[in-house]
């Protein structure tokens, strides 16, 4: 009996799948990293076929990789060494949206903007934007952050509760509705973060927020990428509470225009967007131009109605797509690292010298009132050349962002591209981690050769 | 040779004391628990005399509890089984303040208010407030929040990094100096909360704010309990960010203005603190006013200048003790639980009838913000009749919260309290709590007893 056959008396025919496309779908997710196939591809439907499959695969030493939408950018849902993917389009469902505790309870297969429509209709909505529209599952997984974070946090802060099925088929929750609580271990943000390599999620409870009376969005334009960041900061430290902003250079903003038709000016700028009442937005603009023409801040432009806000963010979190349509053929290498903000502008320079040493086309995108940024370089990921060039350059940055306390992956996670950093960056707490992972996953059936060997 | 003669081979005589008075204080916690001796009290100074104690302990299966300074409200710094009692008075350097990066680096004996003081010449302030002067060691631990985490989050939620020796003399860091971070297992939010149970903290690094433009706090008046939790929440949903909004029932004010000499009006009162720029507070201050006026609000008082500020908050934190005064000879056993603000008002309602009925005489003050309370009852701790009475209406309410999704501790801990009810809260989750025990302290020398057997 194959692996199939044998999964077939746990889950009906129809959602298993062995097909060539199926399996090359799930073989890879957003990354450049290099596909590897599962051996078959379950859609799971509940809780208990969830059980059953891993019962059935931890009896029988299979690997068990989680599969979310595959918008991943370090391929952390590739499943390495085969076996089983378990894929969740059939577990997204919102089971519950409570108002009065800005609760709502989800199957991990619900994606980011299923959710926010089904929020709206209600006032409100769940802030963590990572601009793909991954699943609640997935995000929760690589504990994912985004435009919003600045303001509303990671996946971290806004797990309020998850079901998991651990790799012995045992089911927990974490967590529970309450706002806090100093009860037991906090196993909730043990598990955010994880990569579906400690248990598979099969409930997730966030919290969400009331949608903002007045939305503004803006981008402002700087001579130089520095008095960009240097603005930016100036911002944050006098406590303006800004929900989005975002570094992008003045070549992306040409690529940007060129590919989705705007007419941005193409110089270093501050993508922003203000959520408040409408007293506390006007005196929150007001600050802020007054603090960016101190940085000599050329250009502030709104957008307040919902289509040209709407534009502004799609274009900004396609920025990636718009570099690669321009240049047909290449793949994107993104770095992912995160600083302290004393050490952003230096970060960001150091980057831009290094990108045009490497010989490589790339651009840098930050989610810089966290310190978080991006330098996306275009590679061929056949040539060996380049994917040397690449390494060396995501290697030069990581190593400059541990040397000043940041870490090697604000948001997208280790997977595989940061495996060979961690020792580097967690020391002795890697052991800690390794021997959590052996108590909880002693076969280490789940996602096998992720965040460390 | 006895312990106290070990131990001096490890760390300098005058700092290892088994003297009967020092024991004694290190015997119990301000709660009503039993008191339990330590066999000796070390007073370390530094990392390497931790590791060279702990390395000492786990070899001969000694254990070790940490002690802040005993404030704790569930007996978690009582050495239940004897040993060691680690008191960190010798450790309380103020490390690095980094205004640049708001972070600041203390060693784990640094309290609160010390801390404070330091940062308050940069600007700035450790907002997690549990009113007692507790160490910051001891608030990671315990995951301390208060009266300004409806704002500024609990413990876990500043907590950026710990270097912690575990129970076989390893030292690890959790963190780092970047905002977020998606790399490796989030072992902070582990450590945060367990209670000595897990490793000893030697130095914590905690995120910090700059200190507002405008500080505001408030009394506002209800004719019922019921009316000023409705109007708190309706607050918060319109996504006011007041800084601090406790209940305090109006007999508690009577005690106050009796043993503080202040003259507040002694009916259900809201306290409560804004911070922002001048523009935002008042418009904040404004929709309160015409928020609590729906709610039938008869008195809105401020106290603008520091001075009845800060006597506003010493009287909220104090008023266990008022109630202690007026009732010499009496203890207090504090109820913590923490339920979804949808459930609250409901819960305080049940919680006044439960103390009723007891016999026994209480009050309740709330972080309503978050759905957190506390009702004290006056107990003689001698007195089997009121132990029991008492101990039948903590367990009532933990029973209510835990029914409605909440919590059985909001911020206080387990300690021994709390134990008997993690598995009714945890369910299985308990076990893997207990795994992970085992697998970081498997002699179960570090704080034997505390959170589960
Ligand atoms: C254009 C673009 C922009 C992006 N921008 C951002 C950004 O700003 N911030 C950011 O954080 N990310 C960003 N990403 C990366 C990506 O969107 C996130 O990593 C996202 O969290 C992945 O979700 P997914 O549903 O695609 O998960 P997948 O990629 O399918 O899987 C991710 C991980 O989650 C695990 N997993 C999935 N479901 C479960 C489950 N139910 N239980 C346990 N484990 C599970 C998988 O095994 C895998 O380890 C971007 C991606 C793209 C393509
Ligand atoms: C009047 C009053 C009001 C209070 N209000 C609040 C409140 O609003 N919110 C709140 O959260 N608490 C409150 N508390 C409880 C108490 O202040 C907190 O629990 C505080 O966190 C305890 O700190 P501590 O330094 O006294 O620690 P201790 O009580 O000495 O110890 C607490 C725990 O921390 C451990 N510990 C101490 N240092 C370390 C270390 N370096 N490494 C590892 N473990 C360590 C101990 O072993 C123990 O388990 C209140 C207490 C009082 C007396």
């Amino acid at each position: 009996m194959t692996l199939a056959d044998k999964l077939k008396q746990i889950v009906p025919n129809d959602r298993i799948s062995t097909n060539e496309t199926v399996r090359l779908n799930h073989s890879k997710d957003e990354s450049f990293h290099a596909a590897s196939l599962p051996d078959v591809v379950v859609f799971p439907r509940n809780k208990e076929e969830i059980v059953a499959i891993i019962r059935f695969a931890n009896e029988h030493k299979i690997p068990v990789t989680p599969f979310g939408v595959g918008s991943g950018l370090e391929g952390a849902a590739i499943p390495l060494k085969g076996g089983i993917s378990l894929d969740f389009q059939e577990m997204n469902k919102i089971i519950e949206i409570n108002p009065d505790d800005f609760l709502v309870r989800v199957q991990p297969g619900v994606t980011r903007l299923q959710l926010n429509k089904e929020l709206g209709k209600y006032g409100l909505f769940f802030p963590v934007d990572p601009g793909a529209d991954a699943t609640l599952g997935g995000m929760a997984s690589t504990n994912a952050s985004g435009t919003t974070t600045v303001r509303y946090g990671a996946m971290k802060d806004n797990v309020r509760d998850l079901e998991i099925v651990l790799s012995d088929g045992r089911v927990i929750r974490t967590g529970g509705k309450a706002k806090k609580s100093s009860s037991g271990y906090n196993l909730t943000e043990l598990f955010v973060g994880s990569e579906g390599t400690l248990g598979i999620f099969t409930e997730i409870t966030l919290q969400v927020h009331g949608i903002s009376e007045v939305i503004i969005a803006a981008r402002a334009v700087f001579p130089s990428v520095n008095q960009a960041i240097q603005a930016a900061i100036a911002l944050l430290n006098v406590g303006v509470p800004i929900a989005r902003v975002e570094l992008v250079e003045g070549e992306t903003i040409q690529y940007m225009n060129k590919v989705y038709g705007t007419t941005y000016s193409e110089g270093a700028s501050l993508f922003l967007e203000y959520h408040g009442s409408k007293g506390s937005v006007e005196s929150d603009v007001q600050l802020t131009k007054e603090i960016f023409n101190e940085f000599d801040c050329y250009e502030f432009e709104f957008e307040t109605d919902s289509l040209g806000r709407a534009k502004l963010w799609e274009v900004r979190h396609n920025s990636l797509y718009a570099l690669i349509h321009e240049n047909p053929g290449k793949q994107v290498m993104n770095t992912d690292v995160c600083v302290p903000l004393s050490n952003l502008a230096d970060a960001v320079e150091y980057t831009r010298k290094c990108i045009d040493e490497s010989g490589l086309q790339g651009d840098i995108i930050g989610h810089i009132g966290d310190g978080n940024f991006h330098a996306g370089v275009l590679i061929d990921t056949d040539d060996p050349l380049d994917m040397e060039r690449a390494n060396q350059f995501n290697e030069k940055i990581v190593h400059y962002a541990l040397a000043c306390g940041g870490t090697c992956t604000g948001e997208h996670g280790v997977g595989l591209g940061k495996k060979k950093y961690q020792l580097l960056q967690h020391g002795e707490a890697l052991d800690v981690m390794k021997d959590i992972k052996k108590v909880l996953d002693p076969k280490c059936i789940l996602n096998p050769g992720k965040i460390f060997e």
